[in-house]
């Protein structure tokens, strides 16, 4: 029988899986659970909504009250936040970058620094040299792993998986869902969703 | 000088200014932090945002995921969870009825209790019925309240409350504004206003 486990969502494009992203492995090795990251993609999530673009750019109070909160966070946690601009940036390679990573072993260590890149350090996630310069700070090959993530295999998964995320119910970023179905949304709910993983409520 | 403060601001509509309205007090009281409660209305300031009605129907996955959500918090909370029907419900009698309490002494009874009526018991908070009953429940004399709520006075009070949230950037409840002027939203931000109204960072 294996343990606890918890799928970890995320669009390399949402805020506030940058905090999740950093503490996940740390907290989740504490509480003893395993956890699979999922990149995804929400463009076609929030375009089921009715939303062009991010709903903290739909919603501009909302998105200013966003950004102070992340810096809060981020503050508290003493990790580093550097607003990015422009703002949301297109997540599209890092997500086939980080599928390609994750059937490796360096997956998670790539998406944690290529969030740190961008949320920490203002980076342009959607330029081919930020990710060349994440994976060389990983000291992984680029040419091969780029090359694969522009293969027919790597463009189907993460179509399959956005298709996933979105017949899950998942609606934004982070969201955290069990083996048994529950999904909590939001970096805040993070915790609770790894007692349930292994509680089972 | 007076000591830390922070304005803890909801619409009686609001389904996570529920467990708020029931954990404020006791977790102001351990901070030592004097709370001042601000009913307001929603409605127009979801309205500047193009909603008609509640995000949480606006958009019916995200929706679905809050009710799941809020039931689980109250049973991490040990407090009473019923789904009221229909959702959301007019708040503005008990806005105003509110106010004319927290002009008084049993105004913050009075909120708590609404909320529990609701979101506890499931009843509808726009029949005169429920806040009769919880007017009854305190001991205070409705007829002199309901009168009091229908006055010009209070009808403009509330107005202005509105026209204030929306001033400071409120765009959802439970909202907490700290002296200093930080706004933190949601449920999940009470414990880290306090701190901030505290602290003052």
């Amino acid at each position: 029988m294996s343990g606890p486990a918890l799928d970890f969502w995320f669009d390399f494009a949402s805020t506030y899986s940058y905090p999740s992203a950093l503490r996940i492995r740390a907290l989740a090795r504490q509480a003893d659970v395993m956890v699979h990251f999922r990149p995804f993609l929400l463009g076609p999530i929030f375009k089921a909504q009715g939303w062009q673009t991010s709903p903290f750019d739909v919603y501009e109070v909302k998105g200013r009250n966003m950004w102070r909160d992340l810096e809060r966070i981020c503050a508290d946690l003493s990790i580093p936040f550097r607003r990015p601009e422009p703002f949301p940036q297109n997540s599209l390679q890092g997500a086939r970058v980080a599928l390609v990573g994750l059937a490796q072993s360096w997956g998670e260590d790539f998406c944690e620094a290529l969030y740190r890149s961008q949320f920490g350090e203002g980076r342009r996630i959607d330029e081919p040299a930020t990710i060349a310069a994440v994976l060389a700070a990983l000291r992984v090959d680029a040419a091969p792993v780029l090359a694969a993530a522009q293969s027919d295999a790597i463009k189907i998964e993460l179509r399959k998986e956005t298709e996933e995320a979105q017949r899950l119910g998942i609606f934004g970023a982070p969201s955290f869902i069990t083996a048994d179905g529950e999904l909590f949304w939001g970096n805040d709910r993070l915790e609770r969703a790894l007692l349930w993983a292994k509680l089972g409520r």
